[in-house]
Parts: C-alpha cells; sequence; structure tokens
C-alpha cells in the first residue's frame, strides 16, 4: 500500500510551522528561516542550493532530510505552497517558487479552489491543480506513484486537513529550539488529532526528530 | 554565584506545561499525567513513588531527572504548586501535596500575595510564604542555599515571570511527543523570551530534552 508521508516539517518551540505575514518576500512568515537551517546545515541541504558540501559532517539531520525524497512518487500540496497568488488564477503566469526545474521531478499535486490547467516543468515535475478536494487528490497522486509514496508537502493547513481525515501515514516533525511568538501552528486545540500513532524521537544537537507513525 | 534551575519542566508537543481543569483531583490539571510518565518510567522515579526499581532500565531520562536535585540548597514555587487554597489562606491547615516528610529537605519559598507563618515539616523542609515578589524570594533562597543553587519549581506563570526577568540561568524542558489540546502554556506569544539562552538537545526514544542555558 502506498503511503502517505510528510517529512521535514519543522515546528519551532511554541508550536508554529511558519512565522507571522507570509509574502512574497517571506514565503514562510517573517522569522521562519530559523526553523529551516538545520537543513542547511546539512551536506544534502547545502547540495540542495547549490553549494559546495564543504566540510559539513554527516549526522541524524541529513539522514532525516535526505528519507523525505526517497521513495516518493507525487507529492500533495496546498495552494499557498505553490505560490502566492490568491483567488481566481486570472492572467497569472505563475509556475511555482522552484524555477524551471523544480525538485519533485515526478506529478505534483496542488489543492486549489480555483481550476488550472496542468503545468508541465523541466525534469519531470508536472504541476496538476485539484479543485475537488483531499481524497481526490490522494487517489489521483496515488496513481500516478505507480506503487510509490505519496509526499504530502504542507502547508499546515492541508497537513492538518489530512491528519483530521485520518489519512496521514508517517508524520516527521522536527522540532526547533526557537520560539516565532506567532504564525501558523499544526495544532490547534484536538488532543485526540495524533490518536492512533506511536512517536519515536530521535534528536540532533540541534533537532528534535520526532516521527508520528499510524499504527 | 548560585544558578536560578528549572528542571523536568515538562511540556506537550502542543505546547502545555498542564492540562486544563486543574483541581484538587488533578493538580496538574487533566491529561497531564501523560506529561510524566517518562519520570515514572526511570528507576529514580519509580523510586520516588515508593515502588521497587524494578528492571528499569537507565537512559538519558534518569540523568536528567535526577540532575534536578543535584547541588540545589533551596527551591522557589507558585501557590498553586504548594497547594490547591485560593484567595485568604483563612483557617487552612494545608501543609502541601507531599505528607509529612516532603521531597526538598531544604527551605522552600513559596510566593503568595497573603502572607501565611512558616510551615515547618520533616526531614529539614521548611515552607516559607514570600508576599514582596519574585526578586525578593530569589533573594531569600539564595541566602537560604548558601552557595549552592536554587530551583524555580513552578507552576508555567512563575517560570514565566522569572524567564521575562531574565533571572533564569538554566531551563530544562522535556518535549514529550502527546497532545493535551489545552491547558496552561508556558511560551505565550512573546519570540525574544529565550533571547540570551543557547539550546542543546538530547533524547531518549520517549522524550526530547531540551536545555537552554543563560550564555
Amino acid at each position: 500500500m502506498a503511503k502517505l508521508r510528510v517529512h521535514n516539517f519543522s515546528m519551532s518551540l511554541d508550536g508554529y510551522v511558519a512565522g507571522p505575514d507570509q509574502s512574497l518576500e517571506d514565503p514562510l512568515g517573517v522569522g521562519a528561516e530559523a526553523l529551516h537551517e538545520w537543513i542547511f546545515a546539512t551536506p544534502s541541504g547545502r547540495a540542495m542550493l547549490g553549494e559546495d558540501r564543504g566540510d559539513a559532517v554527516r549526522s541524524a539531520d541529513d539522514d532525516f532530510f535526505e528519507a523525505g525524497d526517497r521513495n516518493i512518487g507525487a507529492t500533495i500540496m496546498g495552494r499557498n505552497m505553490f505560490g502566492p497568488v490568491r483567488g481566481e488564477w486570472g492572467a497569472s503566469d505563475w509556475r511555482g517558487w522552484w524555477g524551471p526545474n523544480p525538485p519533485y521531478h515526478h506529478p505534483v499535486f496542488v489543492l486549489t479552489h480555483h481550476a488550472h490547467d496542468p503545468v508541465e516543468m523541466e525534469g519531470g515535475t508536472t504541476f496538476h491543480f485539484v479543485t475537488d478536494g483531499i481524497e481526490s487528490a490522494l487517489a489521483r497522486a496515488t496513481e500516478a506513484a505507480g506503487g510509490r509514496d505519496i509526499r504530502l508537502g504542507g502547508g499546515a493547513s492541508v497537513v492538518r486537513q489530512y491528519l483530521e481525515a485520518g489519512l496521514v501515514d508517517e508524520l516527521h516533525l522536527p522540532v526547533v529550539p526557537v520560539l516565532l511568538g506567532s504564525g501558523e501552528r499544526i495544532f490547534t486545540g484536538d488532543a485526540h488529532q495524533l490518536e492512533g500513532y506511536t512517536a519515536d524521537i530521535v534528536s540532533s544537537p540541534a533537532v528534535a526528530h520526532v516521527v508520528f507513525t499510524r499504527r
């Protein structure tokens, strides 16, 4: 069975997965870069940025970061993760945050209320736009993944919706010991949100990797 | 210099250090026992409960739990941690949650707005009641500790007050991968609450121990 997996979904110690005031300049909100510094300290994170891997030392962080790409055949994401355009698409020719060759290299299903033709990019990534809900997106992604797993990219509200529907098989939350003070939470007052999951923790000096796996 | 230290101050993954609806039956609020299960799984935690240490295996959890008693000469706590009586003490003869021989064995300074004579217990614990604020309590505890450190016991509002005053030297927050859904938070919207501290993380399979140390 193909699994729906969330990886590298960093959360601050005060519970925020995105900062306040998201914008074109700050797509993850103000201060949220502190949530992702651990990634850019790893050899694979540096390579993703096109930087020399340098003398960065491999740690548990690398293993977790790289696990997010392993055996993934399709990705699902919310519209805000795809881009800053809100409401009707209109004349927008936005093609994602990632340039002509996005780092997916497989079909990506973008949840939206507004229909949009598929956008084919270089390197095997095609963005498909799904207007009939999270279960439909999962069905289409499962079909497209051809037996491999599906990665649920975010943002917070999309992950919450799939959690509430009981559809997430694995949730990797790196807890970063910083405070954002405000922003977007993934846990919003429901003590039962993770019932039926087992939790495991592995830490590096900078991050506590908490992994929830559906029993 | 004597240090003010917070230890074993467990927090849920959604940020709560106490559950909702605190009462005589649920002094830490509903569901909060899940925050402390890691303690009762350690040999020292079992011994504290008067239980056989059994075949419990030592782990990082034991080291953290025991570190909370090391080189401590006095304790400071909020009134709600001392007991459930609110407002004027009146005819109450409440002497703490811990029976005749509390596990402190040193002077304990209870922050309250209502004066109360000291209460001397067996085993070296005396409860003193401080009505003129957190700095006064720290000065008195420092004096009483005779060169040893001072432990800040809780609850959340007392820890927050000392953090905001910049008086906490060490904060050990075990992050437990459970959700409480509601209750009392220690981080309440100030992104600067831990500025000037370095963070270290050590995890056991059940708990991510985050330790903030003032630079």
